[in-house]
């Protein structure tokens, strides 16, 4: 019996990518000498049964296939030049529909200050939006050149998004943010000369954490800098969900986590979060807000793997 | 009744976008200003059911993936510097298949001098190939920049795709150009200082001579130009297909379409054939082997409009 896509998953899959090519460096972004100062460039491709919740307007399709790609310039710190779109369809969507998609794609452009410089449509069973998110930057901040000691932040509260995918019929912070993410494209630029590097948080904190860790280096998070609200918890409850789970290891954020000196902290300007430290653990663990330590499990949302 | 995206086919969408977004200059590719040069961007994406032949292998479609991208590239005169993939596949795809798929993608990026330099990897229920090349050029060759008196030139026979498309089960110089069609983006470069314009042809030459055409031009092609082998027409006789129509309103040919002055054409070092030239009529004709003159109809592969 073959082996499948689905028996490997998808970060598997992305390894052999990039274990056959030797122009690839990973990080949020490909970085690319150009004339005096570097490309930033990434292209991801948001699938309609994947990405899209069953209440996600055309509108807010359109204006997401723009943030998961300006959120990886966010996180390498780059200045937005150019966007491209390509869009396919199923041959009988509504006109209006489709319109309401380049409406929500032109809308997040002009929020994100990106230019969208090309387009190309194609027909499919199901609706496909593959960007590409082109940006400039001299001195971009890589995934995991953090130091020891190093105090570990977020852009914004995170676990938003998770619950809202469980809450599909109510308008709430969390839905929102479920069918509205946002980047932090301002944000990653000012993070730029200060942090010692970023990421932005896609799958889950806890799948990033593993993302970007280092050997001889760990992280430790406290629960109670997370900003986990009573309510957050309560509804958790109510649904008969673990409210830690759904915090670390859903993801849908697109919040950046970065890392910082306590020198350059003093310094940022934008609203952040410290939520733990870098340490030379060589380990990624959780104070819980009783004291306990626990180590973080290295789950995420992933495509294939079945949880 | 609503309307439907088939109701407008492709080139109507596309129309819609761009004239939604004043930073869209439509041409092969998008062409950004960039330190003290341009950046070359284009993106497009190849489903599976539309854009691969049933007796397409794995390796072909990666190949094939990258080289209608680098064509975008070659028709503007530019440099390759990256390639970004995106690829989504059902996920009971046979890993040895992906493999093969990449490896097909690895194999045109070294082939074009296009290093790959970013992935991602989705689900979907086919498999869709979205790839985004970029490229540099300092005066890139825009697709309608021709001059009255300029000859129309290709730079290698054309048809051969789309009469393989027709006999799929041979192996063949048609069959091979559908199944492997090469860019060219060496030919693209040297282009570039001579030529007047450029375009790839990819929805038939037809189609492209009408995408290029402004008002008070007009194109004069000579059928005894355009080297149809008498193979050719009786092959196309024998499946019942007129073979004008193969040769002009198929497409999948990835030649370069360019105009140039007769001097520069002596200057020109790389393969072409002359098959016309550009006048002042307003329309776009062709001249038959018999004499006679007949306006070639704006007809050519597009997605959703039932031919």
């Amino acid at each position: 019996m073959s082996i499948k896509v689905s028996d490997l998953g998808e970060k598997e899959l992305i390894r052999y990518i990039i274990a056959n090519s030797k122009d690839i460096t990973p990080d949020d972004t490909a970085v690319t000498q150009f004339d005096s100062t570097n490309l930033i460039s990434t292209c991801d491709m948001l699938i309609q049964s994947r990405h899209f919740p069953a209440n996600m307007s055309f509108f807010n399709m359109g204006f997401k296939a723009v943030t998961v790609n300006v959120s990886d310039l966010a996180a390498m710190g780059a200045k937005p030049i150019g966007f491209l779109l390509a869009i396919a369809m199923p041959k009988d969507l509504e006109v209006d529909s489709f319109k309401e998609i380049v409406k929500g794609v032109l809308e997040a452009c002009y929020f994100y200050s990106i230019p969208l410089i090309g387009g190309d449509t194609n027909e499919a069973s199901e609706i496909i939006i593959s960007g590409t998110a082109l940006g400039v930057c001299d001195n971009p901040l890589m995934k995991d050149t953090y130091n020891k000691g190093d105090l570990i932040a977020v852009t914004g509260n995170i676990g938003l998004a998770a619950l809202g995918f469980e809450l599909d019929t109510l308008d709430n912070v969390y839905v929102n943010k479920s069918l509205k993410p946002i980047a932090r494209i301002r944000e990653g630029q000012m993070l730029k000369d200060l942090a010692s590097s970023a990421t932005d948080i896609t799958d889950g904190l806890a799948s990033e954490l593993y993302e970007i860790k280092k050997d001889n280096f760990g992280f430790m998070i406290y629960e109670e800098l997370l900003g986990i609200s009573d309510e957050y918890k309560e509804i958790s409850d109510r649904l008969g969900l673990d409210y830690l789970d759904l915090m670390l290891h859903v993801g849908e954020d697109f919040e950046l986590l970065f890392t910082i000196s306590r020198d350059n902290l003093e310094k940022l300007s934008i609203d952040y979060m410290v939520i733990g430290e870098v340490t030379d653990s060589d380990v990624v663990e959780l104070t819980l807000e009783n004291g306990f330590v626990e180590r973080i499990k290295n789950k995420g949302y992933e495509h294939y793997v079945s949880e």
